[in-house]
């Protein structure tokens, strides 16, 4: 199948097609951005793919400035800082590239831009975000280089809050990238382990969003469709990284995950946020590893979209032990191992985590109610494979 | 299942639950509207909901007035009268309350408000849209009252021009509402016959935008969803109008339908769109009608995708056969006849039909390509139910 160029309207206005990178002027034209930051991050920053972005501004005669002091798993220092630049040199937009960390990295830059307010102080509870200045939040364009955080399509960012070693979301509606453009020739360069945990990761999202017990159809339906994508198109981007249509279709995917996750998350975001803060492992592997032990922990509630996520995947038998037994084969094609131990994560500090992750945002829409404890075994499940923990 | 109160972020803002529109007033000071138009149509505005609608209204002191001169296939004269009533009483946004012929109106009333060309100058083609004076738009509350046309996440309406006898659509990205109140217990009152009328138009939405042939993963993600949940409620909202949680389900697949059809409609709408416009029948009665014989003529290039819907919808076998069948059961369970001559509508103007089918927007987004000679033997066979006039 060809994909050919196309537009689409929600959940926010998305350029698809290779080589639409080249519309990166007329994006910045269309939302009234003379002079944009550009944000990526320190890995990036050095590939030819930024060379190809900044090349379409400087045909255009767009001046721009580059910011890429941005880590894996982005602190708060990586965001004032690019606030200080962003004011310095005087811009008026942002645009975001890169993976999820870069993204939510220049979104929460855009955001920060105009506030008098702290970071922190806009963390996502209760009504925070309704108190920053919104004529204070510059525009954002993303490009995202890999199909899985959907972060380009979120209205929030996960930033490190490195005092307390907590991960934080930051919140606003106004976050929202006002254009997406979705190259999937920028995506060819990932290596096959960054496409597997990515492209994992969206199915996470897919997965946490179906069957967070919240009532949403239209999320529901996206994240099936998306579900049913990942499943077809991963293992193929996976095999061959220049298969154009394999990365087109993982782009959506993730975006839809994303869109999906509006409903809610779940357990493996509240158990990985915190290995994330704590051991700086990539946060589409943990969610990885954990995915199917959480499953299996609420495999008591969730056994009819079981029932019919086996039936859209086509899968021999029904129920929740058919799509984990599905999710773990294709985790091993994947070449994603199957417990934390076996990516240096040890059990020590397993009470803390489960703490931690009881605090987390996402737990509240996990498919089921879960307490701090039920954390720490679904974390002990999964970095020892031993699923007595959460049976 | 008892759905409680929820709010949605995307196609637009969307306020769903019982007795939601105690929350009217909360809507228009949300975007600052002081001084609404409610705009209904003729026959609702004698009926209780209304009553309720405008009491919410009084009680918070809110100033409207009421335009109700909106006939079903509402007309260019009833859009004019009411843009001349919003300008002469000062208003300062709409309230769109009704099914979709209501809220067509009421959309195009509150975008030509402010404009000073012709409404015909913003049909729906090229870039005639960006020629509109964007400040001129008001903003918009849409209350649905029927589950069908999904009017509500629209950015366009259906307007009859008389002296053309033609439907024409009037578009712009600004008429889509700001915020929609659906609210289930509005649509209890409504009479069997309409609410499987409107009930199979949201599904006609959502078959023709699954089977478009354009490239939007959300979109169908979002149609099939649509279409499993009116194949589960329509029948029980049918049977029982009482039943608040199929008359809400249904209220949410028509919003589905119509956001999903963003990826285009097809030869139902090319053909229903004629025949509203020369014989004054209601839409969603056309449009189901037409709807088994479409699917007929398009199997050939629709295979894979009914065997989805067919896996989707749990029928006995796989293919168009097999979901042409079904459909043909659900409207015979909701006393929906099989021909157009049953409705009375003769076979005299079908060339005619035919050629101007084929110029209705609709007709580029057909599962297959369609041309004049094509539509006329749709429409003569879904005229007669003489299957030969496409096979």
């Amino acid at each position: 199948m060809e994909i050919g160029n196309t537009n689409w309207n929600f959940p926010t206005t998305i350029w698809f097609g290779s080589d639409r990178i080249e519309d990166l002027p007329a994006a910045c034209k269309q939302i009234g951005i003379k002079n944009p930051l550009f944000v990526t991050d320190e890995g990036l920053v050095k590939l030819e793919i930024v060379a190809t972005a900044l090349n379409t501004l400087e045909k255009s005669a767009i001046s721009f400035s580059v910011y890429s002091d941005v880590q894996g798993n982005p602190t708060g220092k990586n965001v004032t800082k690019g606030v200080e630049h962003y004011r310095k040199h005087g811009h008026d937009g942002v645009i975001a590239f890169g993976g999820g960390s870069a993204i939510d990295a220049a979104k929460t830059i855009a955001f920060m831009s105009g506030q008098t307010k702290s970071i922190w102080d806009f963390e996502d509870a209760g009504d925070n975000w309704s108190y920053a200045d919104v004529n204070g939040i510059a525009p954002i364009i993303a490009i995202p280089t890999t199909a899985g955080t959907g972060s380009e399509v979120g209205r929030a960012s996960v930033i490190l809050d490195e005092e307390n070693c907590t991960k934080k979301i930051i919140y606003h509606p106004k976050m929202l990238p006002e254009i997406v453009i979705s190259d999937p020739k920028l995506t060819i360069g990932l290596p096959p382990h960054i496409t597997a945990w990515t492209g994992v990761d969206a199915m996470v999202h897919a997965i946490e969003a179906f069957c967070a017990p919240g009532y949403h159809p239209m999320a529901e339906g996206i994240a099936v469709e998306a579900i049913r994508l990942i499943a077809k198109y991963l293992p193929k981007a996976f095999k061959n990284g220049n298969d154009l249509e394999a990365r087109g279709q993982m782009l959506v995917a993730a975006s839809m995950g994303a869109t999906a996750f509006q409903k809610g998350l779940g357990s493996v975001h509240s158990v990985a946020h915190q290995l994330g803060a704590i051991y700086n492992k990539q946060h589409g592997l943990l969610n990885a590893i954990i995915l199917p032990y959480a499953l299996a922990q609420n495999s008591d509630v969730i056994e009819e979209k079981m029932n019919y996520l086996a039936k859209v995947l086509d899968l021999e038998s029904l129920g929740a032990d058919a799509v984990i037994a599905y999710l773990i084969a294709l985790r091993a094609a994947l070449n994603i191992p199957n417990t934390l131990v076996e990516i240096g994560v040890d059990n020590e500090k397993a009470i803390q985590i489960g703490e931690m992750a009881f605090k987390d945002p996402s737990t509240p829409s996990n498919a089921k109610p879960v307490d701090a404890k039920d954390l720490e075994n679904l974390f002990r499940a999964a970095q020892s494979g031993d699923l007595t923990y959460i049976k």
